[in-house]
């Protein structure tokens, strides 16, 4: 397993940091269409930046940052979320969602929705409620009747996603994720995704998981995208949080957390994000559109190239 | 939090141990039902123990011999798992259970299944697919297929549990769980439960999460029971590895994660065994019916004491 080169910038990065997002979506292939829509998707990448960091220079808590990069990824179309998701082998849309706040572990989980709007709106429903997770028909109603927007299944369903179940298209990775740090020093994670391409109705993958897809605690917050079985099965987010309160460095706890997904047989990336400000966003896929922004500096975004984010 | 005092035996343990089987059937309150019917509960540990023995010493796998003692346990009406499941808020039973092989992270697991008559079959059949996860009417229908048995939900419904649901009953925890070693030095683990009576439906805890409720590695596997949401937000299976991994003792790396399940404000109790053969079972709440065999030992069970497993 050779794990991009993106590294923590252990060096360069401020101990006591201003707000910060970091936001993915997707590890995947470098499609021709990711190559022909690349501005189309920076504009997106930059838009949810954007969206975050204004909440959280206004001082929004770090969770309301992360629902607010992952709406406006959800509402992208070419995303894997929300409107835009794959679509499963009765040619439905069925998404799943989580966050989670860092300061409490309070935590939201949706899995198999097939109305809502924003999946990741619905995790937040969830986060306010006793539960953590609820799952398929039953928690669709249960967001309806708190008011949660929802649409048909039939109005998630686009063009471009018909055509890559038709044609058995690779796994569609496309699954969105945000980490922020927010002026108190909190940090919270959401994920959201439609899943892969031909998937049998019910499959659930990591991101709705927390401890495999997502988690935020006093000391990381990380959002986790690619083979979700693998991801499962290695634990990822968890693994990380836990060798990070062992005293492994962020970057370290990463590449080994993505480095038991390869020996798992999976591909994929994440990121991840400390309570100092430091991130890092490493992938063992040929792409991986990313983001980052840091109080202080300038939003970045990359698509297709391993440049790290500084 | 004062977990309870049941360490793990580091110095009587075998280094080299062969076979080795630890259950629980739920950490709970220290009921008059349990206090009454102690003798049968007693009786079904047992049971469940000698199954799993039985395969072990043949040469079974880890996993096989966790899911027969799981097979027995759901079988047993009085714990809350398969028939003898807590009851949804509108009366409905909705079981959930997963299994994960530690020598490749092998794993499976379905949530709000309703026809299930073992729902950690189900959870076995779905660890021999691609998938990880499967949840709902929809994994319902993928076992049906798979000429998994099932029944009506009603036919799971008990009185007791009506009973229960009817009173507004406190969280039955009776959801049961296993952990094996086989003579190959390989552990798994299994865990099953009908939730909590009351819940809403489509409300998913952490028995079939792996990492939350259930995980199994080289080193260590874990099954866990109490309070679902708070061991969730604490992921407390995949933390005990992580922190194995780093060094830390079974015995303390299971303290600390119910100590952060506590910090939730949870209860609850969890089995761990390690490849040697070392186990522990703490519990934070007044009774944890559990039972442990080793090769060449004696089976033991204890339900309301909390006289450590040796």
């Amino acid at each position: 397993m050779a794990a991009s080169d993106e590294r923590i910038g252990e060096d360069s990065a401020m101990r006591a940091s201003g707000p910060a997002v970091v936001i993915h979506a997707g590890a995947g292939p470098l499609s021709d269409e990711l190559l022909e829509r690349e501005s189309d998707v920076q504009a997106a990448l930059l838009d949810a930046l954007r969206r975050a960091r204004a909440g959280l220079e206004a001082g929004a808590a770090a969770e309301e940052g992360a629902l607010a990069a992952v709406v406006a990824m959800e509402d992208f179309p070419l995303f894997n979320a929300g409107r835009g998701s794959a679509l499963c082998a009765d040619g439905s849309v069925q998404m799943s969602a989580s966050v989670m706040r860092g300061r409490d572990r309070g935590a939201g989980a949706v899995a198999g929705l097939r109305r809502a709007i924003n999946p990741i709106l619905g995790a937040r429903e969830v986060m306010l409620s006793e539960q953590v997770l609820l799952v398929g028909e039953a928690a669709d109603e249960w967001l309806a009747e708190r008011g949660l927007e929802q649409l048909a299944n039939g109005d998630f369903v686009t063009e471009r996603q018909l055509v890559r179940l038709r044609v058995g298209a690779e796994a569609d990775r496309g699954t969105v994720g945000a980490v922020c740090l927010d002026r108190g020093g909190n940090l919270a994670a959401a994920t959201s995704t439609g899943g892969i391409s031909g998937q049998p109705v019910g499959r659930v993958g990591d991101s709705p998981l927390l401890g495999a897809g997502t988690w935020a605690d006093r000391r990381v917050a990380v959002s986790c995208t690619g083979d979700g079985e693998a991801f499962i099965r290695a634990g990822v987010a968890r693994q990380i949080a836990a060798l990070v309160e062992c005293g492994v460095g962020l970057a370290e706890a990463s590449e080994r957390a993505l480095g038991e997904v390869a020996a798992r047989g999976g591909m994929g990336g994440l990121i991840a994000l400390d309570a100092c400000g430091r991130w890092c966003a490493p992938f063992t896929t040929a792409a991986m559109p990313r983001g980052a922004w840091r109080s202080g500096g300038e939003a970045q975004v990359h698509v297709r190239d391993v440049r790290a984010l500084t």
